[in-house]
Formats: structure tokens, sequence, C-alpha cells
């Protein structure tokens, strides 16, 4: 089997292409290939194969692959579903490294289309595949393009640091021709659309080793392979290339059915938002931000903290921008008195406002020099981390100065400085991206990329503290473990012997055994029906809370009976525990996905229930979750200052918290898909130094495969 | 005094303008004007007005205002603002209409503007002013532009149904570039700036009677006359045209102060939304949205509900649009049955989709004929409510086409159709705009487009409730009142002659008293401190709760010690109240704020308090709160469910709850300014039927004027 590494570093810069089933007529698909080859300037060889034609535009064409003088690098299927796997086997046989498929009519339509997809594979044999279903892919740096994506009759696109890895073929003309308009440059763009073979992750990887690129871009729909993606994320991370993901299927959210009743709380959106940020990934919010983000990133500019200057000579839009910017977290104070002076000495224009933030140079302060010079003076100042310059209309008259003003201000500081385009000047956005400063006619994308920034230098700070695997907490015989669904007794058990203790209980069967248990465990105790398969305790009357030792007898007499009235079974079994008063209740359960699986810890009460409460981060099969994120987790929860000492309450042990959250998923990642199901509800956190206690739990255990 | 409609009507149409302080550059500022009057085909008579020349641009120029041949119908002012108060003089003295000030250096550069501005007023006298710092407005309908802004140099400006107020010239030129650019047809634009004079509010009337304009558009900084916009919406509510508002300031949410506690959990931008929301004004959340949401207003076309068909030749970008309208609680279901025949009856291409949503015909599906008959069968489904048809790279190569067809499918339907352009397609998007087929390029506005529809439709069925003035709960005398802080009984009791009733409660002085109201009130009591000066009365130990009648007499003397030692003052007066055990707790207060009184409805508890879930409505003046919005409060809560039978509890007294906050609206409305600040906290709500009480509360009342 060619290897992935070798088989996209031939797609990326072969030097022979086949184009199967090559048209003459460039206004045709199939006709788009060979031409855009040429039009970009592709120098290596191009073999049309087409048994309809001597020659395309001047290009020898060949009537099979079998003809072909040479074993191409790469070979372009343009035939239909129902040919193109003959195709692909030919170009096997001839030893060709990868072939992209462009026909659709495969997985994405059905069964019968899967099977057909099945089949191309196996065609293809060793040879690698990109696609089917795909639009190809265009290799801007060395303009080297093996697509047929009508935006590749866009002129002006430009080479630039962003790599675009596509889950579908249209997006990524849109992005091409959206991206050229705007003077952003790209490195390489691929579509992976079906991923028959290869896949997103492989082009991450190809990507984080590229020199041309610096940020990397992806659209995705699903994640079809969960841990090659989270490697590829974590070592794009760890080379300190940002990754920026636009992930549609936001709207689903809640849709999947989920393995237990807080899982039912989680769609599988949040998963990849868990997913993204364990490994670093920025996402986009907009599809618009999937441009901007990267090209704002693929500088190396990076706000040290939350204080952006604004230069503007039109109040309106500098308020525009300071209102979103003030909606993102950052702060817009005024230039401190030095740098203040330095503006004032600037200028003498009457009116203009040089105190305040935006600073306002007015129409006076549009002159090269002056633009310059105040930049400079913004970026030199200690009481700003960022600089977003205001282009009015009145710019549009002179792009070149404001851009180059703009541009010449850069050097000797690494603060980033962005500018904001008011009025429709596409002339002056192109100017200004190809310049190397982020151009934005959105106030809220101006907002966004200077949050991604901020986001990502403190990524890079940080250092990549979920790379770390734990220690197992616990080695765990499987023979050693009950199967099928536990008792409360039996659940509370298994979580007790991965860390996670519980209140003090006893089961007990007999009126006089609750009652001496009551008697030992303090004043007041709940009372409950211990069973494996009434799992609704409470609905057939089988809790009762704040018993007194005297009267826990007959309420287990009366328990009995009620039980047993409501679910026609005889009760046996009962459960003594103390009652818990100063905590404060928690869930933490465990959420299964077709992407993973994940800890899911939510604020209990109706009031959190009712706003979703939750947070939630995926485990690594290997490493568990490390305590950084389980803390994360904790503090994310909207009404964390519940557990941190709000309005003079008692802080409640955090600390426990995030150790019992770890070691609820070491005993996940432990047991694997052992585990079916697992869900502590109510775990209480007691005030600080005193520990948490698990006071009800499920789990369901399967038997070995 | 002119009257603010004779003057707009000048303003809007004058036959004569005369430029004071015109440039014959016109590179310069004041250069632009006569030449953007010449430019766009002003029919009038133009005066400039400048000593140093005799004519300008081959227009007889006039030394100064007095030797005009005649009174012009509007004045340019273009002098600074050491000059401009002299020459709006002269104009007022020959009897001009208004006049408009460029110049910047008044109110919004701080106390000696001001005093320029009230100088700029009374020069003027009995003419009316736009501005200063304006950058003066633009009749699109008649083509006569009486402004600077370098926007102007636009080729390309669409005369069409939004007309405009910007409180900011530079966003009035990004506006009419960005409309220009993008296809989109404006009436009149205006920017009020400093509105010394004429504002906001005096515009919108105006728009509301012009028949060229069928949608308003408004970019806010500030509204300074809160009573005159509100009723100007109310107007254009009432006639039908759409309102699209864009409200900076989100970012100052909660900074300003507030009377009483409940008042600093709402912001001042929660007060525009509660304004916004009382007058039908829909609020564009991105500035992209001020202009494709009155875009899309402006056609008639509404959804009856929400099911979208999404029609689509690429795969990628269709779904896109699916996940933004999800987001926005939009459905898009697959099509029914006799839908899916008739689209498969139009096309026997093999890869079609045609029975999921997206609808996608692929590139097979791009020939006009084929697209008008599946756009038609769309809108004929009754399935769907509205079309969104996605175009792709491969419609660039037809703008003319696609565009036609999709123009072609509106007649014989009200059905909304909408165009999500994918590719930068400037070309298709102007012609799409320009066909009346509003044309977006984010998915993101594609949604709230349909929303903005959707919503504006929902609000012309239901009609303007908010209209309707309330009659008077309690007439007051004024005299009667209590001034100053009243205590709690006070309090409650005023709160309950306006209708909203407290817990029972006997006010006593000794433990004997004590003991014999707790007997009187029921099993358990709450005891109370009672004071008009001590506020916090749980901090210094004056509150007890569930103090059963025996006890209640020594806790009373306890407390009396207590409260002596942590306040020095010697307490005299307590409260005996019945205890509510089964009511749902909430808060309901009064917020001042610049732009008026606002209630303030909070549910109780920490959870709540954390989440800050309140809710907000404006008070008229004169008609206080309807009951609709007063209900509307209680149903936003996030935590409403907890109110409404969640999870199997007794739903509470929603009803009386309502009644409640419109009782304590009309005591508000009523005492006018007197009423300093009001607050009761909590209120508890009853299970239905059983009504709601005041448990505690503050108010302060103000002595007459």
């Amino acid at each position: 089997m060619e290897t992935v590494t070798n088989a996209i570093a031939h797609l990326m810069r072969p030097q022979s292409v086949a184009v199967i089933g090559a048209s003459a007529d460039s206004a045709k698909t199939a006709g788009r290939p060979v031409a855009y080859l040429k039009k970009h300037g592709f120098a290596g060889t191009v073999y049309p194969v087409n048994p309809r034609y001597d020659a395309i535009d001047g290009i020898a064409c060949y009537p099979d692959v079998a003809s072909l003088p040479s074993a191409p690098d790469v070979g372009i299927v343009l035939l239909g579903a129902e040919r193109a796997h003959v195709a692909v086997g030919e170009l096997a046989a001839r030893g060709t490294h990868a072939a992209i498929v462009l026909a659709s009519g495969y997985a994405e339509t059905g069964a019968q289309g899967a099977q057909r997809q099945a089949q191309l594979l196996e065609a293809a044999g060793s040879m690698r595949l990109l696609g089917p279903n795909t639009i190809g892919l265009v290799n801007l740096t060395d303009r080297i393009t093996l697509s047929a994506s009508g935006a590749l009759e866009t002129d002006g696109l430009r080479a630039g640091g962003i790599g675009v890895v596509s889950q579908s073929g249209g997006i990524l003309g849109a992005l091409l021709s959206r991206a050229a308009a705007s003077g952003i440059g790209l490195s390489k763009l691929v579509s992976t659309s079906n991923e028959a073979d290869l896949d997103m992750a492989d082009f991450i990887d190809y990507l984080v080793d590229d020199d041309a690129t610096s940020v990397i871009a992806l659209y995705m729909e699903a994640v079809r392979h969960p841990q090659r993606f989270r490697a590829a994320a974590l070592r794009a991370a760890q080379a300190g290339k940002p990754v920026v993901a636009f992930k549609i299927g936001r709207s689903e959210s809640g849709a999947r059915s989920a393995v237990s009743h807080t899982g039912a709380l989680a769609g599988s959106d949040r998963m990849y938002d868990a997913l993204f940020r364990q490994t670093g990934v920025i996402r986009a919010n907009t599809f618009a931000d999937l441009l901007d983000l990267p090209n704002a990133l693929s500088s190396a500019r990076r706000p040290a903290g939350k204080r952006i200057a604004i230069l503007t000579s039109t109040g309106g839009a500098g308020t525009l921008v300071a209102d979103s910017l003030g909606v993102a977290g950052f702060e817009t104070p005024p230039p401190d008195d030095a740098t203040a002076a330095r503006l004032r000495a600037l200028q003498t224009g009457d009116h203009a406002v040089l105190d305040r933030n935006p600073i306002d140079v007015t129409l006076a302060g549009l002159q090269p020099d002056l633009l310059r010079a105040a930049i400079r003076t913004l970026l030199e100042s200690p009481g700003y981390d960022a600089v977003a310059v205001i282009v009015g209309s009145s710019g549009l008259a002179m792009p070149d100065l404001m851009a180059g003003a703009i541009r010449d201000s850069l050097p000797g500081t690494s603060k980033p400085v962005i500018a904001y385009v008011s009025p429709h000047a596409p002339t002056i956005t192109r100017l200004l991206n190809s310049e190397g400063v982020p151009a934005l006619t959105s106030p809220e994308s101006a907002a966004s990329v200077i949050d991604a920034m901020w986001r990502h230098g403190q990524m890079l700070q940080r250092g990549q503290v979920m790379l770390a695997p734990l220690p197992r907490v616990v080695e765990i015989g499987a023979g050693e473990l009950p199967i099928g669904s536990l008792d409360e007794a039996q659940a509370k058990a298994l979580f007790a012997r991965f860390g996670v203790p519980s209140v003090r209980e006893i089961a007990v069967t007999s009126a006089k055994e609750a009652e001496d248990a009551a008697r030992a465990l303090g004043d007041k105790v709940v009372l409950k029906l211990l069973s494996n398969t009434i799992t609704h305790k409470s609905d057939v009357g089988g809790v009762a809370v704040g018993v007194s030792a005297d009267a826990v007898g007959a309420r287990l007499n009366r328990m009995r009976d009620e039980v047993e009235t409501a679910t026609g079974v005889a009760a046996t079994d009962f459960l003594v525990q103390e009652m818990v008063t100063d905590g404060i209740e928690l869930i933490l359960g465990l959420h299964r996905d077709p992407l993973g699986t994940a800890v899911l810890l939510g604020m209990g009460g109706v009031a959190a229930e009712l706003i979703n409460d939750t947070s939630m981060r995926m485990l690594d099969p290997e490493a568990g979750l490390v305590r950084e994120d389980a803390l994360a987790m904790v503090q994310e929860l909207k009404t964390f200052p519940l557990l941190d000492g709000f309005r003079g309450r008692q802080p409640a042990d955090v600390d426990a918290l995030v150790s019992a959250i770890v070691a609820f998923a070491s005993m996940a990642t432990e047991l694997g898909e052992r585990l079916v199901e697992a869900e502590i509800n109510p775990i209480f956190v007691l005030p600080r130094g005193q520990g948490v206690r698990a006071a009800d739990g499920v789990a369901v255990i399967g038997g070995d495969a």
C-alpha cells in the first residue's frame, strides 16, 4: 500500500497528471481540469485520456490509461460512477500513486452507492484515493490545480499561508473565490468529501509539515475518524500552527439519542465543542470567520492582553468596532497621558478627539505621515495590546496611501494591527490583506479576529497540557465485575473502587436492621428501596428523606407495601444512608456519541436543569481526562459561583470534585466498552476540605465481547 | 416656527439649495455637495455661496447669503463651527426653511461645544436645523443629494424602498456604498447626528408617510427623546411598515447605575430591547443585517410558517443554509410525496436528490427551465412556507439565466423566495437584489432574513396590542402618601392599594403581642425587624423564619438585642408574618433609565440570579403596561417552566402574577417621578387559583416637586 505521506506528496506536487475522461469543451465540467492546469501554469506533464480525441488544446490525448507513455503520478477520474472504478483499476495497475474521483453517486446517496464506493476502493488496491464526490485539490503554493471547481475561473488567486481542508467541494470553490476577492492568500485546498480512503486527518497531518502553510482551516460536516482527527489536531497544536474549524450540524443539538438521561442533555454538537476545546482547535462561529480568522492568525502577531486602541477618522464606524469588541470581552480604554500628549503633538486639528478611544484624528488626520505616526504611537503605547484602524469613505480615493501607511507601521512591534473597512471598498480590502494587514468588512468579524488571535496566544503560552497522559488510577480485572444493571449500592461500590467516595450507607432487609443502621449513621437518614430492576425509585414510593432512627422501622414497612402496590414486586432490600445537608448537588455522567465518549457534569436543581447548565469533555481512550480539563468543566458551569463562595456562602470542595471527575473518567477509560452506562446523580460537594459524596447512581456493565 | 413636516418636506425635495462655503475644488469636502448635486441630476437651482469665486463649475457663485436672488428652500452650511452660526443666522433671516450644518466641534466634544451648539440653534430661530456634525441627506427617489458623503462618488446608486435614518454620517456613507454594491435600493437617507433640532423620530414620521419608502432602517447610538421615538415607531407599526434598528451600546450592558438592586441586574441595552419589542421594531443583530433585513422586508412576502425548502445544485452550501436555519428555529423538512413526485417528473438525472431537503438538483438541474419549474413546484407545495435557492460556483457563468429563472417563479405566490450566493459573485448578487429576490452572501444572514420576515408576518397578524391604553387601576391623591423611605409594612400597604396582595402580617412591639399574632397567623411564622432606616434586615439578625407561636416571644427579645448590638439602634417595631411554604419566589421591581422607566421581573433563587433570569418592559407614561406584555415578561423567563407545571409540579398562579405586574406598573405610572424606588422581593406565586403574596418590599416616595 502506498503510504499516506507519499500519496499526498504526489497529489500536491505531481510531475505528471492523467485526466481520464477529459473533454475538449472547456465549458463542460470534464473540460475544466486540463484547461485549469494550463491556465494556472502547471509545469509538469498532462495526459488527457479520451478515445474521442487525438489532442486537447494542443496536448496529446490518449485513448486509454494503458496507452500512456509512462505511469502518471496522479490520475483525475472524470468518468461517472458507473465507469470510474474501471479507470481507477487501470491507474492502479500502472502504478499511479493516487487517484482523484470526482463522480457522485456513492455513499452519499444510500446503500447502493455505498456498495459502489466499496467497489471503487477495491479497484484502487494499493493506490490511494481522494474522493469520490470530490472537486479535487488546489496547490496555490506551486500553482498546481487538480480540480474542476468553477472557482478556478477566478483570476487573482493569491498564494499565502492558509491551508484548507473541506468536506464539501462546493465550499472549497466558495472559499477560493471569496479569498481571491479579499486578497487573502491560500497555500493548499483539498476537498475530501466522501473520504473513502484519504480523510481530513491525513491532510491536516500533511499541512502541519508543509512549510508554506502557517494556519489550517477546516470545513467540517462530520469527523469520520475521531481518534485520527484528534491526533492530527494535537500535532498541529504542538507545532504551534493554529487550526480553525467551521463545523456544521449545530442545529442537530440535542436531536441524537443518548445512553442516559444526562447524556440526553448534551447534543452531538457539544461533543465537537469539547473535542475542539481539548485539541486547541478554534471554532469559527460564522462562515465568514472561516477565512477571516485564519487570515489574521497567519501572522505571528498575538495581543498580550485585551486592551485595544481604535484609530478612526469617522466616528460611527469606530464606535461600531468598539461596541463589537466590548461584546467580545475586550476593553477600549482611553490613551494614557503620555500617549495622548504624543498624539496631540502630531496634530493641531481643532476637533480631533485624542483623549478618548476610538481615537478620532478626523479627516485632517488622514495624511499618510500623520496616520503612520499615529498608528506607531498607539503601537508603542504600553496601554494597548493591539490597534484597529478604521478605513472610512474618505480612504476610498487613496487606497494605496491608506494601506501603505498601515503596513509601514508594522515593523518593530509584534502587536497586531487590523483594519475595519467601513464602506464597500474591495480594492482597499484586497490591498490591505495582501500587505499582511487583516482587513475586515464586518465589525463582528473585527472582534472575532482579535479574539482568535488572543485565544491562540494564550494557548501558546499555556502549552498543550492536554497532551500529558495520566497514570491509571485503578487496575481492575474484568472478571471481578458484576454484569448487567447494577443496583444502587453496587454502582456506588464500583465508583468508590475508582476513587469516588459515597455517602455512608448500610443495606438492610428488615425494620430492626434499619433502626440499628440509622442509629449508627446519625440523627436523620435517607431510606431507599434497593433494587437493580426498579430504576425510578422515587416514582414508586421508594425514597424517604429525613427519617429519624425511631421512625425508620415503620417507614420501611410502609415503603415495602407501597412499592409492592405500585410495581407488583415484593421488595426485600433497602438502603439506609446518612443524610447530607450542607452539600451542593451535581450530576456526573457518561455521554456516548458516534464521536467518542465524554464525561458530562451538570449542576443539580431544577433551575440549572432548565437552562441546561452542563459542561462536557471528551475522554482520550488512553489518557482519560486531565485535571486541568476537569477543573475547566467545573468552572464552565454558569452557576459555578454557587461552588465558589457566592454571596458569602461556604466555598465548596472544588478540588475533591475535580478528583472525582478524573476518577470517574478513569473508570470509563479503564472499563471501555464494557461500561454501557454510568451516572452519579446526585453527587454532593461538601464545604472545602470535606470532599464529595456520591449519593445515588446507576451503572450498567456489559459482558465480555 | 417652521413645522417639522414642512421643513422635512423642503429638505427632501427642495426647489433651490444654497451651499454656503462651497469650494471649487471637488476633491475637497467643501467641493462635494455642488458636484454631487450635479452628478446625480438635481433639477432645481443651486446657489454656491463663496466670496472667492464668481462661478463653480459653470454655476453662478454668490459672495454671501444676502446677495442670493431669492431665498433658498434649504441651505447647506459647510463652514467650520466658528462661523457656521453666522451663516445659519443669515439663512434664517432670508426665510430659508431648513439648514444642514456639517461642521463638527459641537456637543459631541464637550461642554464648550454644547454651548456653541446652543448658539447655533439660537441663530436658526424659526428655521429648522439638521445636524450639526451631519453628513446631510440623500433622496434617491428623486435623486437629490444634500450631502458631502464620499460614498456619493459611487456609481450605480439604486432607488428603492428602504428609508435610512442614521445617527452617524460615516455609517450613512457605508450603507450607501454597500447597498449600491449589492444592488439594494434605497429611498431616502438622512444622518441626524447631533440632533440639535430635527431628530430620528421626526424622520421616522416622515418616512412612515413617504410612499416611496416601504421599510425603515435605523442606525442608532442613543435615543434622545424616547417618547417621540416610541410614538413614531408605533405609527410605523400601525402603518404596517417594518422598522429595523441596529443599536450600538450592547457592551455597555450593566454598566449604568440603577436605582435598586434589581435595576442593577438590567443594563440600558435591555431597555432598548424592551422598547423595540414593545413598539414592533425588529433588531438587527449584525451590521450586515441592517441592510439585508430591510431589503427582504421591502417586499410584502411573509412566510406563514417555519418550513423552508432549500433548492441547491451544490451540496455543501445547501447544508450550510439548512444548518443556519435550524439554529434560528426553522425546519427544513423533506418534500411530501406529491412534491417529490413532481420534482422527479421534471428531471431524470440519476444522482439528483429529490426526496431530501436540501433538494439537490445537481448541475444537471441548472437549466433555466428546469430550475424555474423546480422553484415553482416548491412554492406550490403545501409543505413549504418559503424557498431558499442556492447559487453555486456554476451559476457564475450564467448570472442572467439564474437570476431570471428565480425572478420568473415569483408571480402567483406570496411565499418568500431568497437566494444564498455561495461563491464571491457580486454580479449575480446585484442582479438578484435588483430583481426583487433578496440575495445573501452569508448563511447566517439567510437565516436572519427569513426570521425577520416571519416575525414581521406574525406581528401583522397579531396586530398592535400594545396600542390599547389601560384603564387606571387606582386614583390616588398625592397628599395621602407617606414621604421618604417606607418601612416594609408601609411599602406593602402601598403595593396592596394598587392591587398587589401581601402575606398576612401583624405589626407588634412586644413578645406578648408577637405570640398573640403568631397564634392568629398559623403554625409557623416569620418574625422580622420593622424599620424604615435599616434596609438590610437579614444582615443584622433582623429576620427569623419558621418560628413557632410558643417560641416567637423569646425570639423577639433575642432579635432586639442582636439588632441593637449590630446597629447601635434600639429596635422597637417588629412584624409577624404568615409563612408561605408552597409558593415560587420572584422579584418585581422598577428600573429607572435615561430612556424611561421599566418594570423588571426576576426569578428568585441563587441559580436564577446567577444567570440573570429577568425580563423587562418599558412603561408607557400614560398607559402603563398591558396584560399581554406582562404575560410575555413571565413567559420570557428562562425558568418559566418552574411556574408552568414543570416535571409534574403544581402549576403556579400565572394569571395572578400577571395581574400583580400590571398593578405594580399602574402604581409606577400613577405616582410618576414621586415613586423614586420600588421593589417587591420576594413576591410568592402560589398554586393556580391561590394568587400571589408580596412578602417583603421597599419603596421610596419623593416629596412634591
